[in-house]
């Protein structure tokens, strides 16, 4: 799962003219949840979005509090392109789960937010909706949050695999042992979609 | 590098009451520059910032046209915090490149998108000022992309040694070159600022 958070001093969502939810000072979080997630990494976001010292304290000393020190408000948007594979300059998005089950999941991410914090200082947008997100990012202050089990960026992996290649040379090796050393990196490699996107996209990108 | 790129109807800068700059439709993008970025890392960003096809063309189809197809603007503002390296919950930014380089660095990522696009169609923010970065994301889209050259994810590099070295375990090696094979997947290994950031962020990032 990949959270892009930005420190707000307002942020609201509308759907058409309608306003949907609102809040005032606190972080504008961007979900995306891939095909691989698992309530790990639901337990370790939510345990990040809520402890991420992002905030100055009394004293003026950043990076010192909370959102739930300061008492400020999240809202939460679920966000598949951040689930992006670049195919060329195409975006892809086959990584993504799915929407029929990540609507659950990100349901379920939304209710331990609230359980974890308060329920009434955690806003959504909603779920699969073309919608305008107003953010006033407020710095700006903008992380991006990995969770540990999130599938490795293909083009980093391809680098590596090359570089690894080229250690390999002067060294004698048998081919199935050197395979076996390329893979090793590579975590759920047995997965038939992480990989495929991976070749893919590291193909086309050498393209552009 | 990295950058978080929003698909915007509006987007715009104001430093204290004061508007700095703002855009129509187009991208917002938050720019992270790194210790180790080179302008091979500005090349692949400019190009993919102005190629990447985030718009619908004109029978709606989407994931067609680029902001230059389409003749839009883009609001360009650095933004360190996306270089950032998490110690438990407070973030920490020596992997982002200090102020005094990463000023003239990032005014030169202007002056290529400005050359490579249109002078008039790049707006930016005010370089190391305290902003409100006003965002209207439209969908919301929001891409997250990373340069080939960037260091890779210390968690993510952690997780994979540890694999790696799970692997190693029932192959009988001397230790000089199951070392090697370790360190081969680190990029830019020598650099000491990034392996102790990589260190510090694994070893308390797991007592939280």
């Amino acid at each position: 799962m990949k959270a892009i958070i930005q420190r707000v001093t307002t942020a609201s969502v509308s759907v058409g003219e309608v306003p949907i939810s609102s809040i005032g000072r606190g972080l504008c979080v961007l979900l995306g949840i891939s095909m691989e997630d698992t309530q790990k990494d639901v337990d370790y976001m939510v345990r990040k979005i809520l402890n991420l010292r992002l905030f100055d304290d009394e004293n003026g000393r950043a990076w010192s509090k909370s959102v739930m020190d300061k008492e400020y408000e999240v809202l939460c948007v679920s966000q598949f392109t951040l689930q992006c594979i670049l195919k060329g300059n195409k975006p892809d998005f086959h990584a993504a789960m799915p929407a029929e089950l990540s609507q659950p999941f990100y349901n379920n991410i939304l209710e331990h937010l609230r359980s974890t914090y308060k329920p009434e200082m955690i806003k959504d947008g909603q779920f699969g909706a073309y919608m305008q997100v107003h953010i006033q990012n407020d710095g700006p202050v903008t992380i991006e949050l990995v969770s540990p089990s999130a599938p490795m960026d293909p083009k980093q992996l391809a680098k590596q695999e090359k570089q690894q290649q080229r250690k390999e040379k002067p060294r004698s090796k048998g081919p199935l042992e050197s395979g076996r050393e390329r893979a090793a990196p590579r975590p759920r490699a047995q997965d038939p979609n992480a990989s495929s996107g991976a070749d893919g996209d590291v193909s086309s990108e050498r393209e552009t």
